[in-house]
């Protein structure tokens, strides 16, 4: 076993302490990894609300890069002092069709998520990147292009490619009428992606005071959803919404601007939601949903945020405040993303 | 006024009479339709049966064949004689973005519809076409394409261009392997129009008994829809599913059988509908929903059954046997279209 250190939760608390944590002796086909910046997400957020008692320790972290320290034998892709990037999943089957198509995030057998997973091999529940050292299977380790700044690149990994997904697959360019309903983490950087794209972009928000932010992301206006004039004047009239609001809501004001033959995407896991088929039957409108995506989208996604000099707008903090970064997101304070600098547990 | 013979349900009752019924004088632009042949719909048995006492006298009857006996002093694109076709609209405002596209049926001033509607010119409730004589906007009127039985045709003009447009709109073609959930009205005309454009079909059935009927109408099989090994064998299947089921029910085991990034088609009003995102995000997955078509749509689907000599399977009737076809078509008694012969109110 190696031996590093990061922020846990243990027993019923929601709170991270420093602890030890064991990593993997490298399999073959293994990469260890210092975690240099890991960003804080929304679902860590959850993970650890979720906690009771009886759960094992927690380690959350799956959006991050670092620097490759050591390769197993069977390993070619990469070499040490290699600067790497993970995202939330670590391994997969590898045989379903799902990971044939290089969707490894739908495989069939599950995939294994950074944290809170299964090991395929040992059974261990994995624990995540808010830590010093990752050890991980090469297949789902990705070169980070060169030109990224690799703290503001750690978020691609998860919110990039969570809004990537759905902006390449719906075919979004130069033709595209784009919503992205929410500036957040997963807002922010659709509305950048969706303006190198081409496509004319605007924002929907809850908050007129955003304006000025989503011009400066490249969007070309706001709207904002809870003014009834507003929404009524954005009738049919984007071809792809974006909504990235991660509580519940409503659907159909969304719904009503999606153009004749659009799509309104939602991201992450909402749950059950509920549509009237009126909203999606008049204009011939699709509900569809994404989060996450596979090891070629990922690859593909990077290498476009390096052409277009895409990352995260962040904040970046000691890992020593990770407590208060959970905080403050709990009460969207940030614009946009959290990542944690893992150097101060040298 | 002119003067003709319909079935007719006055007050609070569900049952049709024959009453006369006042059609307008004619309009510029109007043609007046000898009725012929009349198909009884779902909507027609959901008319009646939400009506109440204070309800203004109803006529049904939205998908019908005739002769065109007179026209209007504008018209120029029918001649007395001409075999014609109406569907479930008879008007739109026709400045709107969906009528300039060709989808009146979307008018955002609202389509007049063939019964119960508003007459955009007099206020008066539109009778539909469980009578002799029909009025209306030559517009709205097809030329019956020669070749296809009048009787048969008639329920291509609502049941028809519901399963027509979103075959056309999801580009249903050779490559496509399409699943038509339910047997009935619509979904036999799904069946054979999918068949027609060249994909795979298979029919999606609580009744194993439909598996003949399902390959004489070209399909290749039917995945019996309550028994769980069959609905898992056919997970991630078909690249469309074609949902025509009228009644409530679980979307989640029809979405299931969609392949990645498939879409599921539901027909028709079926109000709110719950699904649960994990549902459509693994697999990339979009769920849309439609209803009838606008007028170019009508016209392309008439010619398509032309060429490849689609017409409803229909059980005809004598219109004085109009409440027995109801009364069976709430048992789903049928298969798989009631059609009217009006000639017995001569």
């Amino acid at each position: 076993m190696r031996r590093t250190i990061g922020w846990r939760a243990d027993g019923p608390s929601t709170a991270l302490r420093t602890a030890p944590l064991d990593r993997r002796d490298l399999r073959p086909d293994d990469l260890a990894v210092r975690v240099d910046y890991c960003g804080v997400c929304h679902t860590d957020v959850h993970a650890l609300s979720a906690r009771t008692g009886e759960d094992p320790p927690l380690v959350p972290g799956h959006e991050f890069t670092g620097v490759v320290t050591e390769t197993g034998t069977a390993v070619t892709r990469f070499a040490v002092g290699d600067q790497v990037a993970v995202g939330n999943i670590v391994d997969s089957c590898g045989e379903c069709a799902m990971c044939r198509a290089g969707q490894e995030n739908f495989c069939h057998a599950f995939p294994t998520l950074t944290y809170g997973g299964v090991d395929r091999h040992d059974g261990s529940t994995t624990l995540g990147a808010f830590c010093r050292e990752y050890v991980v299977r090469d297949r789902f380790a990705h070169l980070l292009p060169p030109g990224l700044d690799p703290a503001a690149a750690a978020p691609l990994l998860c919110a990039g490619i969570t809004v990537w997904e759905p902006l390449h697959a719906l075919g979004v360019g130069p033709e595209t009428r784009v919503a992205v309903a929410g500036l957040g983490g997963l807002g922010h950087l659709a509305v950048k992606m969706a303006v190198a794209l081409g496509a004319g972009t605007t924002v929907l928000s809850r908050s007129p005071d955003k304006a000025g932010d989503a011009r400066r992301l490249g969007a070309h206006g706001l709207v904002v959803s809870t003014d009834p004039e507003q929404t009524a004047a954005a009738r049919d009239r984007f071809d792809v919404v974006i909504d990235t609001v991660s509580a519940p809501h409503d659907l159909g004001t969304y719904l009503r601007m999606v153009a004749m033959d659009g799509t309104l995407c939602h991201l992450g896991h909402l749950g059950a939601v509920t549509v009237e088929t009126t909203d999606l039957l008049v204009g011939r409108k699709s509900l569809t949903s994404a989060g996450s995506g596979g090891l070629p989208s990922t690859a593909s996604m990077l290498d476009f945020c390096a052409r277009h000099a895409i990352t995260a707008d962040i904040e970046l903090l000691p890992s020593a405040q990770v407590n208060e970064a959970l905080d403050r997101l709990r009460r969207n304070d940030v614009r946009y993303r959290f990542v944690l600098d893992m150097s101060d547990l040298d």
